[in-house]
């Protein structure tokens, strides 16, 4: 079987080159450069950059103002099979001329959802095997595999915490027929993003019961996938709202509290999403600290949000200096556990061109790299680690390294306290450390 | 010793009636009746309303665009144990002309912090023999105590997240000192809020190595209290930023992972302030159904914040819907554990009139008055409960029954569902719950 | 013709009664009852209740997670006339169920849009025939229509703000048709609301170009609708955000001055939506104080947001608090200049009984109707109004209303200032305003 | 009379040189060269950068959980006279040491407030005779003046919009005082920042008789300035909200529409903040942008706001792509009318070395300086302004012309729609600018 299908879908674009910075071309990456070591290893095994299949294959750009606007060439066949093939032909096409070698996705992006559950297993098992050939033709990989438990009607009061068992059930049965599919794919990991598990109003929830039930239904789902011998992590994708009033897993913290809560921390892992760290009002540094600080910084979704509106904009990456403060984050961590970079980010409703999916991820991967590179270069060259060690340098030896260890009481502070007099008052200096990563943006 | 001192600082206002909703008195209380039972107690038991020394007595009115505006008559000493004693004669004259029997302090809102810890440590000490005293002559008792380790420049990089041990050592003296006044003035409680317990910038920060030190010192303040005899809840207030770019005690969640990672969970519980669950995106109820849920609903720090603003205005409660749906989470969660209701808020900079602190308080107790008669209706007289057991009835029987007993596998979920299709499709009904609230309201 | 169609879509839902508010029954006003006279007339004519043909209709609860939740009786045929006809009957049945005596519509929500101008137009033409019918035997009215330029992919780029010329002349056209349908049917007032007026990105956009444009295109359909005989008010809508990232309409301030800018002033006002207005950072109260001062209050868009989530949840009104210091607005301001209160809200997608839009517009009535009683009672029997005065009573005589007429220079203030000495400090008493209102909550 | 006055403050720093970026000295510039030539001025022109006496010479860290944490060496002499001078002594060594040619002050930044009007008048016209010798002696200018109309407690409840009008008379009269100083010192232009100006709860104001005073307040202070010979502009300087809950001049727009009620146009444009641009829910070019298509595009105080909080952080400007953005819209407009770049920002409370002031603007002047040379590239070297001139291409010739020219009427619009067919759909490229734009950053 070749990589390409029947017909080429992105007709006139080819592989994306890497050119340089100083490229005019808008089809050629300006700093991704693949096999480039930064830190030890190429910029491919850092990122392991993704192809999202529900935005790029499936999103036509419908919003809650109208419908969708783009015409996507894989999407003429009414026949859901032969509808899904030219899908999955397209996907693969873009993921090679991209230069990526991964992929994610919801169980029904890959084929609609058919009238039964039964009808529906058997059409995933006939695109897995699908799918199957084209990784083997192309070595492109999974990155990780999810169920869709929040689109279709049933799911509107929730899936795993829906207030009627018999939706818990379908969702039971949705997430092992999608459990069986990432692991035949050799995924190597599998995301649940509760995108209903949450309330639209707290008057008719009783959030204790939902809680507890997703807490059981986590362990359930991790058990069957170990029993089928699946070794990849589990990720919990944190978003603190929409479309739920509130959505239980709120941010890192708060899914950290859950896995711990549920004993899910030698499986599960966080992936971490951009748009979804602004949401909860915080950086996505910041979330990638909060799981890398828990052990459990898993995977990324890579885009990002617009700073002055309140929804998930899912807009791709393009400010350097929030991915450079992540980069920082990541390269001090060692990396993703398990995971990857998956641009879960979608071209603008009005970028119609199929160009313009092009163009939108070679923006995002030129501006991860270039975090990378930013960040190693102020890791590498410039003062920034001797600064931060000085400036906790207090705790490494001394009464400081004597309490770091627990070796202190209370009223050993106190004494402390008593006969040391007035600390002397130290500088946080951000505006110095600011300007050191400005000088390597 | 009298309850008033030897100035009468709220001349012309005695003590404030209950007179019922018909009331045209702006001093009297409207629906706040101490002694009116409800739900099995009466309105006092239900909420232990507290002054909040700093605000009450303390804040003059300073916003960062102007100083202090409010002229207080008990600041007119420069001697510090003199205006220190003003200040508790005013205090101890308002909250029983308020008729209120709690309050809670700083160690600092109780006299100036002098130039030592030795110095400070007197003072403080002199002043706990003195409001002994005025609890003895007025039965009004101690709520909680805290200390303040965020005003003082000493503490601009933080208190127990300091990065220089020895700021670390400062702050446990300090709460070695007020844990000692807080044991010997029988507080009910002792609550940590980590003013600086957080980053400006994430750049310059060890998050973990801070977060850490936190959970030793927490561990070390509980340790010492309990040798002391202390037998009171321990509170971590939340709050998810401001004065600093993010506060490590963010909201209920992450202060609950927080209490479970270091070991906490036997001592502490938390204080919910309104004005700091909206600052996080939350609503009050919210808050403090997530602290219920896990068994840490301790106490409640009563203020509201503005809607379409993004800082802790900290004005006094006059939602009475917010605090109605606040008050059902808070009489099905059997009250709150140690704690009260602190009305941790403050008169608008330009509401002078010494009256306006009257008249805020009072505005505060009705509010929660109605919101608690509003509740109790809801659950007493209204078909609440029983719509919400009917939503979830499914998981009081069969498989659901099943579910919830742990006694069910993936593959059960799966088969379940293939042999039961579609789940029936149930309205969430948000409209009616609310039209119901609101028939109470 | 029979007010009802052929099919009773709400069976077993009769009229809503008036039953007090202390009726059990879910399906009757607690507080609405229309010919009850408040300041002077009767409670219909304060609102001018009316239906929302988008939400009630044709809104099917699709959200960008997911499809629509609701099965609409009224949308079985596939032929676009048929189903027209049948949503029309619907709508007529809900109206006067209601007991409300106006609608508005979007041209295409009264019938699918055909595939080409021509075709739409006639299909337009045939339901104002069927629709005129059903005014005539029901006398209900029409509150305002409308044109959707802005969820059709042709308006992906903005309707009168597209860099397409050809897409501003079809937005024109499409107006014009509107313009049309609307005097047809005696629609009282012309509403613009500009969904995709403004920009995705300032980096692609000639923001003066458009904004120009806008105000030639706005004089263009004046003209024309004046020209045919239209009597009524336009209406701009604002709206800060969303689908766009900035929209041109941004709040109250903004739009009007537009109209000043483009010398609309004496044809146009401004319809305000709740949720629009708190999307801008605003209170509800705020826009209509903002567009009565102006002479521009028009008309009310009936809704609420969610004050924790950041887009345009279109809920129904449910704070009568909200609604009580609006409504204080509006009797202070002698009402809305030819408008109404249109129930531009949708019951949530989960719920999913057609009950459930019966119970939403009750509640919403009834929030309305109680936050007008309220306000007029505030203003009757309080000291609401005196204390007001008061506050302001220097501008009524002596140098301040010599100040307020004009008569005084700067050196006339600088030397009152200095003959003055220092102004005495005068409480703002918010705390006293907000008591006050809340007890007549 | 010497730059210099009697002590150094800030010993060891220089003069501040450009060194390129590839200078590892944190004192140097490595972008902002001022005498290069960028768009045919050099950068000095372009930006006009002044430093802001309040933040740089008075701000010592309060906020409002704790007081100030800078020591000030020129803060030590507790004669209001000689402490004035010390600071200007320190003011004037740092702008010169900066290699900046302005600075802006509000009256009392530059001696405290007397006891009295008269007083305060003397104490003032002293320090103006002061700084125009310091003024002669080192060439720098003043770029603007202004008053402090909210921080003295007066103002609590407004200053212009006082409801006393003794208030009001008050301010008139330091208005008058603030512009003979300005005038004296030969500044370039007057600023108008309300900062009480607007409202704590609308309950309790009267919002148009306030609007309408500050209407009659501008035109009498204009009156008088012009009537003294004044030739600058008069800057207004939008805020949304703090320390108000709402601040009359909200947004460029809403004051934009102020000015034009009030027949203030020919004489006033603005003065926009980067911080308040974003706690309006807009960008700072998109606030710029608002200005220019007015003409009012006067002058700029240049900061940055924290994304994820929401209060003036006045941060000092670090974000290159947000300054690039923004000085595309300077280059396109032609620059800022009378005004220059004033760094409105504060070190943060606990960056306390005298040393971060300079590191603090260092970083400041350096993203303005990359901003311009990014945007200038951008408009030189790339395809941007043709992709542009292009997308609106349809209007610069045929029927798009004629309607830009006003020769269209709606029927012209429908029929040319009819004859037209469906347009054309064109993708906005979002992604394609957003690449090109960070090709240059």
């Amino acid at each position: 079987m070749a990589v390409l299908g029947n017909k080429e879908y992105f007709k006139g674009i080819g592989e994306i080159p890497y050119e340089g910075k100083e490229s005019d071309n808008p089809l050629a990456f300006k700093h991704y450069n693949p096999e480039q070591v930064v830190a030890g290893k190429p910029m491919k095994e850092h990122f392991k950059f993704a192809m999202a299949y529900w935005h790029t294959l499936c999103g036509t750009g419908g919003d809650p103002f109208g419908p969708g606007t783009k015409q996507f060439p894989w999407n003429a066949s009414s026949e859901p099979i032969a509808a899904a093939k030219e899908k999955a032909d397209a996907a693969f096409e873009f993921i090679t001329k991209m230069g990526f070698e991964y992929y994610c996705f919801h169980d029904f992006d890959l084929v609609d959802e058919a009238d039964s559950l039964a009808e529906s297993e058997k059409r995933i098992q006939t695109m897995v095997d699908y799918l199957k050939q084209k990784q083997e033709a192309s070595g492109v990989k999974l990155l990780w595999g999810t169920a869709n438990c929040f689109s279709n009607p049933r799911y509107m009061n929730g899936a795993a915490s829906n207030p009627d068992f018999n939706v818990v059930a379908h969702a039971g049965a949705q997430i092992k027929i999608a459990l069986d599919a990432t692991i035949e794919l050799g995924g190597q990991n599998y995301v649940f993003w509760g995108g209903r598990e949450g309330y639209m109003s707290l008057l008719n929830t009783q959030m204790k019961l939902e809680q507890d039930n997703i807490g059981r239904f986590l362990n359930m789902a991790k058990d069957y996938a170990r029993g089928q011998g699946f070794k990849g992590n589990f990720f919990i994708e944190p978003k603190p709202m929409e479309p739920m009033k509130h959505q239980y897993d709120f941010d890192a913290a708060t899914s950290i509290n859950t896995i711990r809560e549920y004993g899910l921390q030698d499986d599960f892992k966080l992936n971490i999403e951009v748009n979804h760290a602004t949401l909860a009002q915080h950086t996505f540094q910041h979330e990638l600290q909060v799981a890398a600080n828990a052990g459990m910084l898993g995977s990324i979704d890579a885009n990002r949000g617009d700073y002055q509106n309140g929804w998930d904009t899912d807009q791709f990456p393009n400010n350097v200096t929030e991915i450079a403060e992540a980069m920082l984050v990541l390269l001090k961590s060692d990396g993703l556990e398990g995971g990857g970079v998956n641009f879960d980010a979608k071209t603008r409703r009005n970028s119609t061109d199929l160009e313009d999916i092009f163009l939108a991820h070679i923006g995002g991967a030129d501006t991860f790299a270039r975090g990378l590179l930013v960040a190693d270069a102020v890791l590498q060259k410039s003062s920034y680690e001797d600064l931060l060690d000085k400036r906790y340098a207090s705790f490494a030896s001394g009464a400081g390294q004597n309490f770091v260890d627990g070796k202190l009481t209370l009223l050993d502070l106190y004494q402390h306290a008593q006969s040391n007099g007035e600390a002397k008052q130290i500088s946080g200096k951000q505006e110095l450390y600011e300007n050191l990563l400005n000088q390597y943006v």
